[in-house]
């Protein structure tokens, strides 16, 4: 076991060079995804019993191996060792110390391509929802916040110079209007990630009479990919995610600079509470 | 005419310096919103005359000068002054000459702030359709030609390493899938600005009985936007829309390094017709 | 003639196609360089003649057709036609209808490859040039108004909050500051620049008896490229070139950043004259 | 001492909120300054004493407790404790707890401004010859690959066709040459970065008789800045730093590409050992 961690030393003579090991390594930052990695593998194994390719043994063992590895994780107690090379692989070697030859069938019609394309799809699925309800909690305290300064007013700036007199509500309430346009935005990423590339293999599918449309359910994608090469591959809701959160951090830098300018002595319009301020 | 050609000279003494004149210019390419501007001046006036706020007769002196106006920019005939500063000022000083006194109640209930918004939103809108209708062309033209070839074997790839053999309508098809992300992804961003800032004023609204639901309705808007700070200063869907092509700009260049490389002596996938060749 | 315009067309079958002749050209944006590329055609020529590659009739009537073309060029008189693809093959094609053989001989030894790398460091050495004189009439010019007040205290501002009290002439000065690195770092760029290509052919170097140093030396450079394969694809300094230039936008937008906060209301500490004002 | 940790609670009343304190925290990533920082305060306390702001008792004991922190930091004994806020403050407030009165007199004369841009141009010193060291290293492995193909032949390529034939020891010098500027470029940013800010204070310098000059020339700095106000607030060489890195990836990821090719099935001029190898 010790001697053939990694999924391609088959093929390879001899041991890597501890710099690749460093060099390829995905662990020290693809450990986040582990809550993902297991929920697509249960998923993937349930499958694989329900179309007879493993028993129904093999499945409760591999089930309760994925759910007691995962609570390692989660209480600290998983040691990571990056010669595993990334978490599938470390979750994996975890699984066949654990239950033996059955954890090995876990990997049937399965690559670590199409498995980390689940994972990244739905650790940001999940991230987005949570970014979802920040964004509507902002929105309620700048909403709360307007609703008691609906009569006092402020001088409107273009280019800074002071133009038509403004309700500070409506200052205010604008950037509810901001924040309403990043949370769509998110769920239109959300929208187009959530379809599910397992089935994929590497590159080129499964010649196994795998059911994607069973494993896409469980793990709660509306539909699965058509194109195993784009599958694997495609990166764009990635893009796309960092896009939206580069636009909410405009926003909030918009915010921010407004009230940088707007708690000068010369502007006077914001004072912040001590336990928010340090000096320079 | 000539001593107060641009909208802020009432308050500033003497005129701007070349420099400034040149610095703050933005005809020189705002220019090509002209159809826009005018699409939304005659919704504003057409909206101005059913509120009574000009005569049915005014109006229809409006609408022909600017449709002369427009005439005259499609053929080639008007001559782009940069010292009227930017694309309505330069619309409004034509309509003004053609038509006198009329042509300066136009402005009645308007800014440039929500005017150049509304432009923008009218001429995005435009290209996106325009984009989405290429788009749906290139992937017609892909998925005809994997129809040819879809016995025909060739290695996939994982890091230019040979993986499992495809046949090349795959390779064709996973770009189609590509392509479709960004036709939904423009149509997202279509839906999101597709909403009327007209009525914002500079950025305070204004106190006229504007029917803001008429201009947005007459310029095919779905919506009226809801804050006038935001609806003037809102440039977020200019920044998706860029993100948005730099993404297909991605997946053409993954084609285009894709191509290069096949077509190279040593892989000899591709071999490109000698009239779309030139030599270094 | 006619027929065979481009440098590849001889290994080419037919015309390209319209489409390729727009995607390939660059004679709508390389044509800003062709005084340096007659400058350095002539010291190609004088140096094939020293080297008996050419005769001195030769070169001379290549000498004078070329600055024949440059005066054309200089007096709008030239006409650009984008099927030549690029500024080298345009002013070549001039030269050849001008004094018929003799200009096919200027290609000797010669690459459009080694030829564009030689006019973009030639162009680029006079564009740091121009911006190290404005730098220093920037820096004279707050320098001088420095002097005006080196009495006149203002508050300094850490995170925009006030701090300590400044004289305004410190203030005026750390743009000159920020302004002498700029000039420092141009400098920088333009000696790392100053290698000369020519001799390096399209990648590989020559097998004609070239003498490098005499063309170097001719158009100002200190030294000679030592790897012809470097010498022709390198842009390093064009890379630098643009970071150069950002970081003097970096410093114009700091000072644009302070006057625009400075000149408002609230602050008041500067006031523009009108005639470098407009209004929104 | 618990209650007065930070340098600003003098003027702010009661403690500053959690968030506030994970917000402003720069220790997690600023502890690297560490070495730095002492070497900064030891210079700058040798100056004191001997400009006779501090007794030469009151040097010994500060240079002893800090030489003391910085071997507790080195040996990761040291508890790094983020209500400290950054570097300097988490080791002011060891050097007082291990020698009382006198280390709160290290801070006479300076400010965390000026300290702060000081410890940064002397880590980036250091960062940029450690860099250069290596560039050696890599520019002599490529010049020792070459010396064993100076005979040996392989295409050289113009967008990826095959151009002239080369010899592979001129196509490995080729990144010599690009290393070779990466060496300059690093030393030209070394050589503006190496200004004392010293003595700027927060931002309008000090009114104690400080020795400048002293304390530039304990720390190797080749002079003083001139100006205050930017010598605390200039991060050019930050920029710059990045930007010489940036050029540096740029030439590896050009030798990465091209190995990725020249090691394909296709191409097949690159072997890599199986000890540098991984697979998909």
């Amino acid at each position: 076991m010790a001697k053939s961690k990694k999924s391609w030393e088959k093929r390879l003579a001899g041991q890597p060079d501890p710099l690749t090991i460093d060099f390829v390594e995905s662990l020290s930052y693809d450990k986040r995804l582990y809550k993902y990695d297991i929920a697509g593998s249960i998923a993937h194994a349930q499958m694989l019993a329900d179309q007879k390719l493993i028993t129904k043994a093999e499945f409760k063992q591999i089930k309760n191996g994925l759910l007691e590895t995962s609570e390692e994780i989660t209480k600290g107690r998983f040691k990571f060792d990056k010669t595993y090379e990334d978490i599938h692989m470390a979750i994996e070697a975890r699984l066949v110390k654990k239950i033996g030859e059955a954890g090995k069938k876990l990997h049937t019609g399965r690559s670590r391509n199409d498995q980390v394309a689940t994972d990244m799809r739905l650790w940001m699925r999940d991230e987005i929802e949570t970014l979802q309800t920040e964004i509507t909690l902002l929105q309620k305290a700048f909403t709360k916040l307007a609703g008691k300064y609906i009569k006092d007013v402020m001088p409107s700036y273009t280019h800074l110079q002071r133009a038509q007199p403004i309700v500070i509500a409506a200052y205010l309430l604008s950037f509810v209007e901001q924040f309403e346009r990043d949370f769509i935005r998110l769920g239109n990423c959300g929208q187009l990630l959530n379809i599910s590339p397992l089935g994929s293999g590497a590159v080129a599918g499964s010649t196994l009479p795998l059911d994607r449309k069973s494993t896409a359910k469980q793990l709660g994608f509306s539909d699965v990919s058509r194109n195993s090469i784009d599958a694997v591959s495609d990166r764009d809701f990635c893009a796309e995610f960092i896009f939206d959160c580069a636009l909410i951090a405009a926003h909030l830098s918009r915010l921010a600079e407004d009230w940088i300018i707007y708690s000068t002595s010369e502007f006077g319009f914001v004072s912040i509470d001590d336990s928010f301020c340090t000096s320079s």
